[in-house]
């Protein structure tokens, strides 16, 4: 049995669970090797101007797949997928503000709705880890600390906004063998975009996130940026389209593929 | 015509000319696009300790040729090599004490010497410079700080000591970008060891190179160190053999690779 059709019942249960509504928290530790993606809905006539903002700015925005106007279904991500309803929960955006959390977005579905699922940190965390690299917020069971920074993303259309990067400190030894392991990761963020130097992003403190958890950086330690998945729903927010759907946080596609398939060689 | 046959011939040139006595200043800038190496030529009662010694010290010490004993030719290295005569100016070091510089060494050469050509950050620096990476040592026509670190080698028999790293300031995108590049060229020495906290490695002023020259670091800049081919020649200064030879500070055997050839991908 190779790997693949060893863990591909697992995404398959998750997503099954997620859609008969018993799973409705987060995806983190549950699915195992399998890549999970960040999820973006939005009409059809701002689906162009997003996918050119995403390939303008790949670290933040790495692109898993995209749909068809209305369709649903990934089947390059994995088997029967229904991106209405296999996400434990969403988020729904409403001129950019947020105005409910749901479960299923079956209601809410139109044809025109063009689908995004966007790499996440968590396969390059899994491929840090497996190199022996500790990641602090992970062993004390704490989200991702990130930041805005002052670097400005390439714009597009109604699409625009800074970068946000997520941090995880770290020896300077293990920074190094973090760049080469996720330089051959681009299609969930890639190489770090930063080490070392917080103000040169326009980053005050570091113990002050905009998102996530607070995380300690030793004297010992370098902090290293990444570019973050947070970056394109920032972006998508300050669009204040009508109405744009997203994952909640943490709570994510789980595809079939697996992590060690990014990997490029 | 490949680059290789259009390169040799220049190679060939430089070491004529080291050769015939007419070249005996340093090779830096001379070389193009060639592979230079650092030398040591011990006895071969000590060689297999040595090659041990590199074996288990691949960063300081990456071995890009080992001659039988007696043998002064590297067919592998370059066509025609003298190693006796081709690099502009030796050092004699008699029980670990600098005893003469000489351009020539046939009228000491033995019957039972081993050498030893090893990988030299100068092929790195080009690829680095290739890049768009600056290096201010470079800019400054200096040579580059190398600092003794607390970091011991992995000791072999009479071998021993600490690692000696270089230097270079970089902006931290260009010293992410000169971690991904210099990954891929093990042969000369590799990815970096250390970014940014040089009190980590023992080293207690930037400002006091133990050789070379002192470069500043900017403040938007860190300090990235690479492992020094300095290493195997201060290791070998401190085993205090009866009779040892090395290559003269930057005159150094220019091969006939270049240093794309070294890339691994």
């Amino acid at each position: 049995m190779d790997p693949m059709t060893a863990h591909t019942p697992h995404a398959q249960t998750i997503r099954q669970q997620a859609r008969l509504g018993v799973l409705r928290g987060h995806t983190s530790g549950l699915a195992g090797d399998h890549v999970q993606g960040n999820l973006v809905i939005l009409p059809k006539a701002h689906a162009d101007d997003f996918a050119r903002f995403c390939e303008l700015n790949p670290k933040p925005c790495p692109v898993l797949g995209m749909a068809a106007p209305g369709d649903f279904a990934f089947p390059a991500l994995g088997k029967d997928i229904d991106i209405r309803s296999d996400l434990p929960m969403y988020r729904v955006w409403r001129n950019g503000v947020l105005s409910e959390e749901v479960a299923d977005i079956r209601h809410l579905w139109q044809d025109d709705w063009v689908s995004f699922v966007i790499g996440c940190s968590f396969s390059f965390e899994s491929a840090l880890m497996d190199a022996g690299i500790p990641l602090r917020h992970v062993q004390q069971g704490k989200n991702v600390p990130m930041f805005k920074t002052h670097v400005p993303t390439q714009s597009v259309g109604v699409f625009q906004g800074p970068m946000v990067v997520s941090m995880r400190p770290m020896k300077p030894a293990d920074a190094i063998e973090a760049v080469q392991i996720t330089a051959r990761l681009p299609r969930v963020h890639g190489a770090p975009v930063h080490i070392g130097l917080p103000h040169d992003l326009g980053i005050a403190d570091l113990m002050r996130p905009d998102y996530g958890d607070v995380t300690e950086v030793l004297p010992e330690e370098l902090p290293v940026f990444w570019a973050c998945g947070v970056t394109p729903q920032a972006v998508v927010q300050q669009a204040q389209l009508p109405m744009v759907i997203t994952h909640a946080p943490g709570a994510m596609l789980v595809t079939d593929l697996l992590n060690h398939q990014l990997m490029s060689h």
